[in-house]
């Protein structure tokens, strides 16, 4: 990332003695005034939120004692000064208004609930449940369109495919999440264009004029339209998208004067930091001096670069709003690859560390950083305690074992709330327990609720 | 609980349809200065820590979802100010003085760490690491301790036996935790008392003239001590401790003018508040109408009641320490027992309510409120998705299933930070990311950073 070099350091190991162990002798000054300086009930002007999809507390131990050591400290994710616990459940369809709960949530309508501050049902893009399905929901306006028709610039970038679900439900609303590509749409017939719907995801992204797309999934862009021509086509020649292919392109777009721009840098997913580490039935895979291996990314920049990017290209006098998502390490988490999910992790932490230098500059600036929903790592205590196992070397040097457990061969969500992070004007507003709905309202930004300190 | 009748309102659903689900419309108010008005640097007076055995943030979300809905909060433990992350890792035993790091702990190098401030290994309680379970460490102070020479009083309560490890590091010393009572120190012969040692942890607790022990475990003070008589005898005869069987034992003590009191009120660990349903083998136990069943607890005090007394009788111009443990919730965790473990959490909540109002007239109180370790317990989307697994009818009417996947039978702790959550003086400082051995400077009160608002 663009921050590599500079914060090499960050990921080196911490010293483990019995007298400075962690944080043994760890922080000894009152944080009080600290906290108390930080607090700013004003709007914010910039609004960042950092998505690492299936980041859970247990995914944020295993990759910082892999990655820094038990008592290590991410320099990005571990410093921001407001913390809360999140809750994540969604809706099952149903005649409604009264839904069955989904105590397990996809990450479609936990995106939908922060995009929207509404819940829905799984598979559903930032509409309302419904009966099943296939049957469309209510329309719910998003974060990101509501600062649009304020006149900000928005952005949203993923490691993902673009027109997956978390990017998705930032800008574009369909019944079902598998609808990416106007071939996608078996599921979402009354969303076709010929049938005097929105499009697919692909489509309603660009017809929505996101100054900075960003991510894979370029085989969806490469479908043809209703209409005949690409995604892609249409894209540059209605709505003036300059496409960016790889890093080069990306290090070439210095501004969006000349139009808004499509980065799409693989066919599908982007490659992960890291080489998989797939764990296998117990004693599984792995061991005392295993190390998670860099992946050959070849010419596809990583989420720092990216994020680094698009808040060039955003920043401007009236404000922006950013989403941006470390999205493989759910999806490694599925495939139960363990050194996937680190590295993304691990990028989304330089990502963290890209926002907050920022912020320093632009301290009108709000940051969020939490997870979608939980998900299955679990760090045991021995390489027979689980249904799939891996161990690492950590940091540390010592071997560190986790498991997945949610079935045989690859891992699913779970339902535990989950830590959200903040830093700037009302952030505040993440402490304590909240909802992931509640996001919707600290980003369009809260009535101030006065002067609650002496820097305000 | 003393608070039950009061609560009752607390413990009922929440509404659940499109609009309001959850927070959906939730908390429209910015936090900002709230959370200001809430931060003091001062130096707490009295200090209460209530600890949830493994009560990690699964199981503090499993919890919620049955007894109040996934959009309820409970009345205590969720209304705190001041959240964080805790990370909860140890020491194995080694050569040092860089220890091995266990990134999963047991209950007695966790409770070690906030109660002395620093790392020990598995099995030690308050005292440090060695090189192996059976040669002792160098005793380390403990937060009680050292209250207690301030010339404050100090309480210690549990749920378990009061000589398991969580109470049993808030005030004795020994190298491994199973030495309870003085015919239970086979792995601790240098700490008989005829071998010129401090004798068990039964004896250390009221050596150390606790004024306040209250919980389970009247079968370790029955046994003879090395001189003869039982720790019973001992500590009334040699400490004046005034002994308490049931409930209404406690109701009639009123101050500690008499003498410290001590509360055994089972043989071995106190009865959960609901009786078990054990997970098994997929697809499982329970179902979508099971709901749990109030457990016969006979004369025994809940936790809340023991907490309420325990406050009046500490509650003392110079200030007290108080450490309060809802000890089941881990030990039906490893019985993969669901409702046990949600009773207990539940009433955790409760203790943290009569916690809460106590502050409301003494804000000088800091309280912290947190778990000691990650542990199995996950909210899975169906009932095959773990090794042992059991659905419950939630408050919301819907079923919710966990799994429990450590083992075949029974489960274990995992190594995931957990929440940590305080209110009051110096709470500021558990929020971001903290060790828990952080806890132990922040409970003694650290030099108070200035001035950081309009109330300070
Ligand atoms: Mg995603
Ligand atoms: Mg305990
Ligand atoms: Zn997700
Ligand atoms: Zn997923
Ligand atoms: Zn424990
Ligand atoms: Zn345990």
């Amino acid at each position: 990332g663009l921050m590599a070099a500079g914060s090499v350091g960050a990921y080196a190991a911490t010293q483990n003695t019995a007298s400075n162990q962690g944080s043994a002798e760890g922080f000894t000054a009152d944080r009080s005034t600290a906290l108390a300086q930080q607090i700013k009930s004003s709007k914010p002007r910039n609004v960042i939120l950092i998505i690492g999809d299936g980041m859970d507390d247990s995914m944020i131990t295993a990759a910082r004692n892999y990655e820094l050591g038990a008592g290590g400290r991410f320099a990005g994710l571990d410093s921001l000064p407001f913390t809360g616990s999140m809750t994540t459940y969604g809706l099952k369809v149903g005649t409604g208004p009264d839904y069955p709960i989904a105590y397990v949530s996809d990450s479609a309508p936990t995106a939908s609930g922060w995009s929207t501050g509404k819940k829905t049902v799984d598979g559903r893009i930032s509409q309302g449940p419904s009966t099943a399905a296939d049957v469309p929901g209510e329309d719910y306006e998003t974060v990101l369109e509501k600062f649009k028709a304020g006149g900000k610039l928005v952005g949203n970038i993923t490691t993902s495919e673009l027109t997956d679900a978390t990017p998705a439900a930032a800008a574009s609303h369909i019944n079902a999440r598998a609808c990416q590509g106007p071939q996608d749409l078996a599921a979402c017939t009354s969303a076709r264009k010929s049938a005097g719907g929105k499009g697919s995801i692909a489509e309603q992204l660009v017809d929505n004029e996101v100054d900075v797309l960003m991510g894979g999934g370029l085989n969806r862009y490469s479908q043809a339209t209703d209409a005949g021509p690409t995604v892609l086509d249409y894209a540059q020649r209605e709505h003036g998208y300059r496409v960016l292919d790889d890093k080069t392109d990306l290090a070439g777009v210095t501004s969006l004067k000349k139009g808004p721009v499509l980065g799409l840098f693989a066919p599908g997913n982007m490659t992960p930091m890291y080489q998989p580490l797939v764990a296998t039935a117990p004693p599984g895979t792995g061991g005392a001096t295993t190390t998670c291996q860099e992946a050959d990314r070849g010419s596809q920049p990583d989420l720092s670069t990216m994020t680094a990017k698009a808040i060039a290209l955003l920043d401007n006098r009236k404000g922006f709003f950013l989403q941006a998502e470390s999205a493989m390490i759910d999806k490694q988490e599925h495939g139960s690859d363990i050194c996937g999910a680190i590295g993304d992790l691990r990028e989304l932490d330089e990502a963290v560390q890209v926002v907050l230098a920022f912020q320093k500059k632009n301290p009108d600036t709000l940051i969020i950083v939490t997870g979608d929903h939980a998900h299955s790592t679990q760090i045991v205590g021995g390489v027979t305690d689980g249904k799939q196992v891996a161990t690492l070397q950590t940091a540390d040097g010592d071997p560190m074992t986790v498991a997945y457990s949610t079935s045989d061969v690859g891992s699913d969500h779970t339902g535990a709330q989950i830590r959200v992070a903040a830093s700037g004007p009302q952030g505040a507003n993440v402490t304590g327990v909240i909802d992931q709905t509640d996001l919707f309202r600290t980003m369009l930004g809260r009535s101030p609720s006065g002067t609650p300190g002496p820097r305000d």
